[in-house]
């Protein structure tokens, strides 16, 4: 398959997402049709594409109450509706019968793999995932990642696409659960809410603990050159063989959180407390 | 305990940790008295104190190769030992008995809890941790935890005098095994090493999903202040609220790791790739 110039681009659902994403793609000069089936969709996106950016034009932005009509001129669709996996499938299988084979169909969806989306679709290969950090026309990372039928020219054209536009594409060569950056948040807000349930410090603290220490370096090189740097002339090898029974002993203690009400209640006040000392609004 | 106003410390064990707190005292003026047993000891420390601090003038820096005579007449011990319980444990009977009261004994230890550093001393009131994140004079995070037996009043002053010299303490109301920074470090870690193992994605593009995407946020506002931001007017309970049952279910899925040979060779090799492709040195 020969997939054409992305020229045009099909946003389907516009919510916070997907006006985000329409924001980006206007922003690099690119047209965009939307659609969504909310009642004033249309102007809600206009407002929002405003408040992200006051001085974009809107001129190379049109929106179709029609699935169909909004579709049928794009070479890419980048897909934010209901995170329900049902109704997803069925907008899938839909987009998959009212557009050609060479227009890519790439889902924002956080929570579904996308051999999920492929049942029942005739042209399955053109299939995949663009997972962006939110909100996309600000956060650079975005998660490609191809299902059980996706071709690896798809995932190579949808990455090269969002090079294109500036975004920082990964790509996961494996479908997971909450993908790759939602796991790390997760793995590291767990810990964090676990320290806070057992009382070993404040939420202030711990974003300190963050801020003012792993986290000065987690935003520039990252936790792998960091263990490469670490290393000194041994590299990753030596501090792994140095400091990884240290690591271990502390990933022994790590231990699995519930996310319940107390829990949540618990954390939103000790939040709300830390708000409050600071002087932050929302 | 009145404590005195703190311009004279020693560094007990002037490897790379105490050479660079020592760098940072005499940065900002103070008196330090260094001590180390290992052979040629002053030597390598002034060595590395000129790598870290090039201009910085050494005149108010002095050696002594007796603990009793390097801590006689400072106000602060800052401890950089062997990470061997046992062997501290006698350190800090030995620096209790040969100073007086009110001069604070603290440990730079990131595996020893400080109640463990009291056991057999006169004074354990004055005995406490102060654990920096690598290296002291350039990150500013510290960890200030009491033991069993310290006084609020050797914790707050600890706290006071790190924050004199520029630093950004947090206190630990509870001593907890990797105290708090290098725990959500090994959370995040325990989930990258599993990403890799697992052959999710790339080394490099797993940085990538940190630098790129949650990492701008964690080295600002910290993931506290972001779970605030992110519930919008409904603060950080709309946000945990609208958001815990995804977060459970990425939470669920998180999987222990052991950090055995076959990892860290696997772990190696992958950074080794990475770093080459990258052109980086150590």
């Amino acid at each position: 398959m020969l997939y054409k110039k992305i020229k045009h681009i099909a946003i389907v659902g516009t919510g916070v997402i997907g006006s985000s994403w329409a924001t980006l793609f206007l922003e690099k000069g690119l047209r965009v049709t939307a659609t969504d089936i909310a009642a004033g969709a249309e102007q809600k996106l206009r407002n929002q594409i405003f408040q992200n950016a006051p001085n974009l034009s809107q001129e190379l932005l049109t929106f179709e109450e029609s699935l169909e009509e909004a579709v049928k001129n794009v070479q890419f669709v980048q897909e934010n509706g209901s995170e329900q996996t049902d109704l997803k499938q069925e907008l899938f299988r839909k987009l998959d019968s009212c557009t050609p084979p060479d227009v890519l169909l790439v889902s924002s969806s956080s929570g579904i793999i996308p051999s999920l989306l492929q049942t029942g679709t005739s042209y399955p290969e053109r299939i995949l995932l663009g997972h962006p950090f939110n909100p996309p026309h600000l956060i650079p990372l975005v998660e490609v990642c191809g299902g059980e039928h996706t071709s690896d020219e798809a995932v190579e054209r949808t990455i090269e696409f969002y090079r294109s536009v500036g975004k920082k594409p990964i790509r996961l060569k494996k479908e997971i659960k909450g993908h790759v950056a939602n796991r790390l948040q997760a793995a590291l807000r767990q810990e964090a809410f676990y320290l806070v349930q057992q009382g070993v410090a404040s939420a202030e603290d711990i974003d300190m603990a963050i801020t003012e220490g792993p986290g000065l370096r987690w935003a520039l090189p990252g936790p792998f050159v960091n263990l490469h740097l670490g290393g000194g002339s041994g590299g990753a090898r030596h501090f792994l063989n140095h400091l990884g029974p240290a690591i271990q002993s502390w990933i022994k203690d790590l231990v699995r959180v519930t996310m319940n009400k107390d829990l949540i209640v618990m954390l939103s006040d000790e939040v709300g407390k830390m708000v409050q000392k600071k002087n932050l609004t929302a």
